[in-house]
């Protein structure tokens, strides 16, 4: 077994690694989801409209639709009168041709009749029976959304790799657009390993914990635009192991396991996979996060992360996360990192790359100082910091660039 | 009918009236969730451990389970020799006590055993058979982290109002909980009014247009914590929108309809609400967004969007959203307001909140000139600005806040 050989690597040179590892490996999928399903995706392909928009000469103004050419020279003391020949609502088609002398009461949203080529906002006019007297001139095309003014057929309406807010889908609704071609998910299949886990509708026997990596990691992997699929827990043993990698790389794009926290784990899961597949991480130079495992099982990812929910999240966050929000067309949120100052002086080991949980609060950021084994300081947090290898102490007061949790 | 004694009021007062009439008709309910879909999801009461975390005294690190005592004094050049007696690995339970002069190798995770006090580091200890020599002094209590020491049964572990991200789900998972009361979603009715209008599986006759609204505002319901019920369209007609609006405050517990276009549309909804409760915004200064309507049916809340996709998301986004933000409990996005350079010179409307929507680019916030009935604009933008009433004009390189869509 080679893992022995395997030296504990820089963060940045992991990170490349792995970016190297999702590109040779994987390409992004793709997948049709009904409009009402796809708010949240990324587009996969140019979508172009399938119609004009407006589909026809339309009034946006209530008023009446007119000749522009009888208006002209129209004023408050000298109003032009023409004659009424029909009236248009929204919904409904004009049926009367407009001529000089002539006019139809218009609502906006309808379609514009043959031979008007504008429309006098009813502000603007007075009716007297049949008649209207027009006390303001109109410019030709005035108040008239001109079929296809908006875009045309065959227009690029939202480019591949827009991501569909509300108003996005709202576009491409208008379009009569139903259904869309979307980024797929990559799918991921979780484990959680170790002898002393139980599920959460066990029992709590002595020296056994309750697994929470399962449900953390796999709501981070949603989270990142990816599906889950639940692999459950894993008993430290070389052979069902061995069982739930082989498992997880058929049914999944991605394996992701983490823990346990006994001694011999980190090997079962590097022999298991040097094994099936080969290693080529064993070692992060990174606190906490030094046992984190990545290795290759038919031509899948599989990512061994710690056995602490604080070192397994902080892992996933910093180093996978990226890369699966690729995969998925989910843009990093720069949104979720902010700076703050830090509340008081943090002492980091140099040499490696330190992670620590912060709780945020009036514009500071105050270090969680727990171990990465305790549940309080997940519980307290709202993001972490990282403290480059080569710093070991941070600054009351200084700058730092929180990556929030929310 | 009191309809036309309405004025026209200002945003401001329309937030205050909204705000006063959520906080008198509604109050947040709230519902069990399992923890596989509460993420995302908002606490609705203080969460107390139900168990001691970690539940046992549980060892820290890799080594040996020792009496601390035993150990003082020891060095490199002068080790102390302890004999094993047992091995604990995580999830086992250890079956001896250690008493002085022995020791138990232990594994990170598993429970120390009684009698021992403290846990050696393998790195310090050398195996000699069943001796062990340990080279270096353990204070009592070193690498066990004692039960309880994280969080002790019915301590508080999360507060109400805290948003479930991926390491709250964790924290909830390691206290073995498995389902929690969260903030109810609130589900909102949403109609599309007009005679133009048609679903996404109708045929584009002459004069209709695709429904754009009904997917958009829905869509955007979603993101603020809202389930949508979608009562499709309903036409420019008195009797359809009477009982829609019924349907609607019988199901939901908002409804939100939009449009339509034609001229008496305002009227026949704000004749509808006169009938079935009462009208209490009829108009709004604001550009666009003037016709809004709200009003109160059978003590639910009963707004009237603009009938133009860019000016029903605008109000939706800019009167609405926050305040069903407040009802789910999520919290507005902060991250989602950013300071950008204006790209150029935008003229408003005095006396009027004008709102514009933008497409940002390198630090820059570009204006788009579009009608509020332009879908392009939609496709385009990325979020929008809000000009106060009292601003004429807005500078090129002028810092405006932009309200991002996503």
């Amino acid at each position: 077994m080679g893992t022995e050989f395997l030296e504990i690597i820089d963060v940045d040179d992991a990170r490349m690694i792995i970016g190297e590892l999702v590109d040779e490996l994987y390409s992004r999928g793709s997948e049709v989801v009904e409009i009402g399903d796809a708010a949240g995706r990324v587009l996969a392909v140019d979508v172009e409209s399938p119609i004009d928009l407006p589909p026809f000469d339309r009034a946006s103004r209530d008023g009446y639709a007119v000749v522009a050419a009888d208006t002209f020279g129209a004023g408050d003391e000298n109003p032009v009168r023409l004659k009424c020949i029909e009236m248009v609502e929204a919904g409904s088609i004009p049926s009367l041709r407009v001529t000089e002398g002539f006019c139809t009461r218009i609502s906006t949203g309808a379609p514009v009749p043959e031979g008007a080529d504008a429309i006098v906002m009813v502000e603007y006019t007075e009716a007297d029976g049949d008649d209207v007297f027009i006390y303001r001139p109109a410019y030709p095309s005035q108040h008239i959304g001109a079929r296809g003014s908006d875009i045309k057929e065959g227009e690029i309406l939202l480019h591949s790799g827009t991501l569909l807010s509300p108003d996005k889908v709202a576009a491409l609704s208008a379009a009569g657009i139903s259904s869309v071609r979307v980024i797929s998910e990559p799918s991921v299949y979780v484990i959680s390993t170790g002898n002393e886990l139980i599920g959460p509708s066990e029992t709590l026997e002595p020296g056994r914990i309750f697994d929470s990596n399962s449900a953390g990691i796999a709501a981070a992997l949603e989270e990142a635009g990816c599906s889950v699929i639940h692999g459950g827990i894993v008993r430290d043993d070389h052979h069902e192991l061995r069982e739930a990698i082989s498992r997880g790389v058929e049914e999944a794009d991605l394996v992701i396991t983490s823990g346990g926290t006994s001694a011999g784990t980190g090997d079962v899961l590097s022999d298991v996979l040097e094994e099936l597949g080969e290693v080529l991480i064993h070692g992060i130079s990174m606190k906490p996060g030094k046992p984190t495992i990545v290795g290759v099982v038919s031509g899948k990812i599989v990512i061994g992360l710690p056995g602490f929910p604080v070192a397994a999240l902080l892992v996933f966050k910093s180093l996978i996360d990226p890369f699966l929000r690729k995969l998925s067309g989910m843009k990093a949120s720069e949104e979720s990192v902010k700076t703050f100052k830090l509340s008081e002086r943090f002492h980091s080991s140099k040499g490696r790359v330190q992670y620590a949980l912060v709780r945020v609060d009036g514009g500071y950021a105050h270090p969680i100082f727990r171990d990465s084994g305790a549940i309080a300081s997940l519980a307290q947090a709202d993001g972490y910091i990282e403290i480059p290898k080569n710093v070991e102490i941070l600054h009351e007061g200084e700058d730092v660039q929180v990556f929030l949790f929310e």
